[in-house]
């Protein structure tokens, strides 16, 4: 199994210890002509609804040799997938689900603490070992 | 030679027809704890300057099968870059460059320019066979 689709397991289950339901998994977008069910190089979103808040979750392992690769390529899915949910969801909050791990590997730098601020990605920091949710960042 | 390798040069070229001199080929970037020069998954910047303009240009040949995947990572290259420049050399314009079939085929759908405006993309749209630029869309 790759990597990847571990850590997709992983989220979810530590989404639904905090009460969440999984509510799609892919979460299905298709707007302005795009279809983004059919992006192979992308993780897939899952969706997931508590009480009367909806998420949209990316879920991004930075496997890759690169961590500023991988940034490229989440920021750009994120920024792209929230786009969408503004338009046909607005009240659905996109989240980027990284590990601690990572987090503290790449996020906790001066560049990428910028990038964050100014694009205002949300994050969920979760810990791979315990399958639980370390910290929400909004 | 890869296909990317190609458009390099074709961009590189169109530029200099214009007048442009190319500066840095590639433009080295390091800024914030990121050191962008390592970034083995994207393209590399060039840098030009015309008179008293100075551009960073990112080429993306976008020849994967999933044109939405090679957006995101394009997109999210660009702002990375952008914001570095921005930290270290306002002055510097960045653009993304992209073939005319490329915009035709996906630039012009409403995802794509919703995209497009909404982070500010600046484009160069060049003919590669001509190895001219088409338009400048600021």
């Amino acid at each position: 199994m790759p990597a990847k689709d571990i850590f997709h397991d992983t989220v979810k289950n530590a989404l639904i210890k905090e009460g969440w339901i999984i509510t799609d998994d892919p979460l299905y977008l298709d707007y302005g002509g795009v279809d983004m069910y059919v992006d192979l190089g992308a993780e897939k979103l899952i969706a997931a609804q508590k009480d009367q808040q909806k998420i949209a979750v990316e879920i991004k392992t930075f496997n890759r040799p690169s961590l500023i690769a991988e940034f490229h390529s989440a920021l750009g899915q994120f920024l792209n997938y929230r786009l969408v949910l503004e338009n046909i969801e607005p009240e659905r909050t996109m989240y980027l689900a990284i590990s601690e791990d990572v987090y503290e590997a790449f996020f906790t730098l001066v560049f990428t603490q910028k990038a964050v601020d100014k694009y205002q990605i949300k994050l969920i920091i979760y810990d791979t070992k315990k399958e639980v949710i370390k910290e929400w960042k909004n």
